[in-house]
């Protein structure tokens, strides 16, 4: 049986040095350099979810003042490599979507109700499109830093009523045959966590898949099986608390890392593949309005970009789409006097604010958590602030709600806080209704046009491949 | 003398009967319809100050849901007609610059600090695009609904070290010979307003301009002559507010209908015209949080935009460009179960936030206050409200600092209110550093990268008219 080799497009390099500036470019660049008419052989659609336009532009801020170079994503825009446009997410039931929504529009062709999958208020399915594609013989797969099991994904694999039942999401998973699935949600694999207490690892394993739990794991996965990656009980850690951690650095593989296997996994199948690529938690960042998070998480999509895009450009075959599935929390940095030095502020946070507010303990003294948050953030908070944190672990406050925050830790009280030194805002703790950023890359970006519905996505993908949509 | 008809271009259809539907498209949408390597003749720059891409959103929702058709603006993406892209506008000394730096980058072609007018630290002038193309012949003017003097205005033709000083700028406008400038600013042209007691009407007169103080009076203009407009003390009022008077409505013109008597005063001109239009109070109303204040104003932005399109699709020489000096607040409508009841409830808005609480009076019954907000709004306030609301009016509390705001009225407070009513939150009452919306129609947007830098944008114009840079 072949073995596999680990990461095998190469060693990468991410950031500017990924493609060679174009000298011939100025006089005429709204002649896409790779605009054809060509079939696209294969697809990878990716999603940084829940991002705001204000969050691609903190990216970018931080990769160009602190790392000295722009994202990936901007570069192409730069080197006039990709069509753009800007895309109306509206759901069914709400001009603000839903993860499920959002992802059931591309996947199905058909706008559903916040929370739902590929199903309509009528109960009636509509297939989802990876679906479509492996019955026309393409391998389909799915790679993400939330459970693999989360609505992104799900919309593009499953029909069901809600997106909640993820343990049902896993079965479902096994039933349709994926070829690729990576991300977290042990939970719902794991007989230990499941209520079913069905194991569903084994079952996997006798449907000819490999699994691997740890980024070692993944050198076991063989062209002739499938891969089933389950990194965590849930969803990943944050990036740059991952980074500050030598085990979780060595166990848990990068978005791009498992961008890079599932492209190997997959690219040499005749009739090619189709890969849904997500970075699920710059939408719990921006739902906790943790900048550092948000920031390292839209950093790590850009890293998954530059493997994409160095694939795209040696293959000649595939169709990028990459885009978010709807705004969160519109952050943005404000004007001041002090605007750069508060940016750049940014690069002494080490820790996320989730790692931040989860290692404050219980009626811990105030010079105590005064001297962690330096240490963490490098900022020295003032007594009052100070008190005001210390509130909600003595019991004299209640921390925030939200969909991922269970533990009620105050995540707006600390961006409050953080605003001061770090000029950044925020409008709300959840989705906005803003039109999304959409770039393509490839054979069928000739399709693209410059304002789009979700639902339109549908049909550009199937023209796109030439595969006819009678299902 | 040639007497001018008012609004010549004819009875203008706004909205989406502006433009047929076109049906060849679908399979080629990356083509450019109007795409040339054609010079451009003319130039129509349009500047909507302050527009977060939030403000779009909320604009092209409220045209699609209240008024049943979508913004011009979007609608020329959906159909194809003009190129697009993103643009930074940092200025020389922030990453969130000010109007009077951005206009100054895209007008002199260098970042200089925020504050200053095409006026590098060194104190040496950077020479503003619309000197340089009346230099070569052509008409230059400039349309705004806030002083004409204002920042986005002077940065296309003056250079000062400081925006502050209009009654100066005001001086320079007729130094320079401009042909056309149209807005509000009374108190700069005014003997009666001015410090140094200089009649500037009297003094543009005295060089052959028509001074125009009314909608009537612009129907004085003659093509021999050159026209300054002014209407207003300071900024226009609020369209939305400017609809509710009949007076008002019969004396102060649109922004559409001064672009439309500049373009008619320039256009038969052998050498061609640039004309800058800008709506400046949607940066006054991000700066307040003032939700129908701004989705109007980008509304009375977008009828412009008709306006422009309809006479460079007449034309074919004209390019137009369409686009935003900086972020303001970055609205946007958060997700939650009423969120589509809360969009439409905005439909209910018959004035803006500053018309209303410039109309609440001192020590008036809290009653009074709940009535008086009812009739504005639409909005029963609770008792909590009312009464948070009432003490900025007997003295307990003070309200907001703010460059347009010198009454410390409480624009936070009530936008705070609003929120739970209309679900539009904003991340500050000040500019972001967001990347900014450009779209091009016309000659010479074959020029225009995805990716650009606000600097540029005074080369891509000298470029697009072929107008050499040796000034
Ligand atoms: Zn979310
Ligand atoms: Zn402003």
């Amino acid at each position: 049986m072949k073995r596999r080799s680990f990461f095998k497009l190469g060693s990468l390099v991410v950031g500017s040095t990924l493609i060679n500036p174009i000298d011939t470019f100025a006089e005429n660049s709204n002649t896409l350099l790779n605009s054809t008419n060509k079939k696209a052989k294969n697809i990878i659609f990716m999603v940084s979810d829940g991002m705001s336009s204000g969050t691609l532009n903190l990216a970018n801020l931080y990769s160009n003042r602190i790392l000295g170079r722009s994202t990936n994503w901007l570069q192409l825009y730069t080197e006039n490599k990709v069509s753009r446009g800007i895309m109306d997410m509206a759901s069914a039931s709400s001009i603000v979507t839903d993860s499920a929504a959002a992802s059931s529009s591309w996947g199905g062709g058909v706008r559903v109700k916040n929370g739902a999958l590929n199903m309509n208020a009528s109960g009636e399915e509509n297939r989802p499109i990876w679906q479509k594609f492996k019955a026309k013989g393409k391998k389909a797969g799915c790679v993400t830093t939330v459970p693999i099991t989360h609505a992104t994904p799900a919309g593009f694999t499953v029909a069901m009523k809600s997106r909640n039942d993820q343990a049902a999401i896993a079965e479902e998973y096994l039933r349709l045959g994926y070829d690729v699935l990576m991300g977290g949600g042990q939970k719902y694999f794991d007989a230990a966590h499941r209520t079913d207490k069905k194991d569903m690892y084994a079952a996997f394993e006798q449907h000819n898949y490999v699994v691997a739990k740890s980024k070692n794991d993944l050198k076991q996965a063989h062209l002739s099986k499938k891969l089933l990656g389950i990194f965590d009980l849930d969803a990943l850690p944050y990036e740059i608390d991952r980074k500050q951690s030598a085990e979780l650095t060595n166990t848990i593989p990068t978005l791009a890392e498992m961008t890079e296997v599932a492209i190997n996994q997959m690219k040499d199948h005749k009739e090619g593949f189709v890969l849904q690529v997500e970075s699920g938690k710059v939408d719990w960042a921006a739902h906790a309005n943790d900048v550092s998070a948000l920031i390292h998480e839209q950093l790590q999509f850009d890293e998954a970009i530059a493997v994409a895009i160095k694939f795209a450009e040696q293959d000649q075959n595939t169709l990028v789409v990459i885009t978010t599935d709807h705004g969160n929390a519109n952050p943005g940095m404000i004007y001041g006097k002090y605007a750069n030095d508060h940016f750049d502020s940014l690069a002494n946070y080490k820790f996320t604010n989730e790692y931040l507010l989860n290692n404050i303990k219980n009626n811990q003294s105030e010079s105590q958590i005064k001297e962690f948050v330096k240490s963490c953030i490098n900022v020295e908070l003032t007594d009052e602030e100070t008190k005001n944190i210390a509130s909600y672990y003595n019991g004299l406050k209640k921390g925030d709600d939200g969909l991922y925050n269970y533990k009620h830790l105050p995540f707006k009280a600390l961006a409050e806080i953080q605003k001061k030194y770090n000029s950044v805002g925020w409008i709300s703790m959840d989705h906005s209704a803003d039109y999304v950023e959409v770039a393509m890359f490839g054979p069928g970006n000739h399709l693209h046009k410059p304002f789009m519905k979700n639902t339109d996505m549908h049909y550009l993908l199937l023209d796109a491949a030439e595969v006819e949509n009678k299902f």
